[in-house]
């Protein structure tokens, strides 16, 4: 039998690690993925301050073992937000590509999509996505990239990942 | 009484700084920030060279006084265009999203849009945002991106920025 | 006379220079400048590995000579993808505009277009633009760009191009 699929999400946030308040974020994560994957997995939780050097070593420490690790929080232009630096410093090569679509799609909804500066990128074998803090953009911003996540993965080698069609659908071209 | 919020305008333009021609471009964005504030300011002018040493001491100057810094000129493919280089070099982070923005604004008039390198970043307490060097181009790219101005200012503990809703509404989400 | 325009056209892909299979993407690609220019001019075509050095090498040796560089093959997640990355290091200037550009146009006909990283820049008198690896997507991605590269080429002080303008409708705009 295969090994079990991973998947990494990592919550970047000064007063939610400090147990200030709840990590919503991270868990509309964790249920976006239940409703989108068909495929059993695993889910490896990590909540951290919003200091560069410690969301480096966990998405490195969570890409060692997962194909796929999203983040969430500290995408913002404030001092503390500092994301999408420890994602950049960590990867192999940059997806451009998600962040401007995220963005594109936020911005159907608020004028200030434009601040969020999330990315992508490959760590390893596995993809690195940043999304936004709040729950509601969270899932307008994985409905839209998702469907190039499996796909993704298959060329990085990763795990094949089966959805629930119904809900998102992949996209996987046909080889040429 | 708080102290007047300073706004800075940079015009990066061999001719324009050797008096050859008449810097219209920084006197757009001028005009364009009264039509756009209701906050009292003051606007503090810079005219230089095309030179990237020029442009980021000039940025970084204004970026200890104002909130916010508009630059024109410099932003396309000839050698002697360096602003976003420059702006990139003094800046903390980077906000792509700006670029991104006004690039797609200004596609919908001309297809040499994508030649524009324009982008936007924080410098310490400072937004700067690159602008084309058209006067025309120069208001529809502020009409995109300026309504996440004032919030951006905000996440960066900059002054409250109050504008003439009537000309533009700027956006400022409810705290989650 | 002047000397004839030279428009360099570079294969990345570990199977097609090694022989395994045809080169079809490079020959898409200058069919579509036979297409699109009604300026003679010669193509100098090679097909490389996936190496970036060799990229990189091959890239700097064509940038001599040409004022256009068109590259397909390498611009993917997968880890012999390296084409951008030796893009950007022999480039003096990036041009972020045709990467977003390109992967809007692609994002109509597939999701997975957002996997893309190609990008462009200006290295020395040359412009180079990273195309997609499969032929369908080379001709949508240069039907959108391509109408900036002949004023692209104007401001970096290489050869005028002319084009078929039933086929391609190149824009200058007018001096300021």
């Amino acid at each position: 039998m295969s090994k079990k699929i991973k998947i990494g999400v990592l919550t970047a946030s000064d007063r939610a690690s400090a147990g200030i308040y709840e990590d919503i974020s991270g868990m509309a994560i964790q249920q976006t993925m239940q409703d989108y994957l068909k495929s059993e997995f695993d889910i490896i939780y990590r909540c951290v301050a919003d200091e560069q050097n410690i969301i480096e070593n966990t998405l490195k420490e969570l890409c060692k073992e997962c194909c796929l690790v999203v983040t969430t929080g500290g995408t913002g232009p404030a001092i503390r937000d500092v994301t999408p630096e420890a994602t950049e410093n960590v990867c192999d090569k940059m997806l451009p590509g998600f962040g401007e679509l995220m963005r594109q799609v936020s911005l159907q909804y608020v004028p200030t999509a434009i601040l969020s500066r999330q990315t992508a990128g490959i760590c390893g074998k596995a993809v690195i996505i940043n999304l936004p803090g709040k729950p509601k953009s969270i899932r307008q911003c994985l409905d839209a990239v998702f469907p190039a996540v499996p796909y993704c993965i298959d060329l990085i080698e990763g795990p094949y990942l089966e959805c629930n069609e119904d809900v998102i659908k992949p996209f996987r071209p046909k080889k040429s």
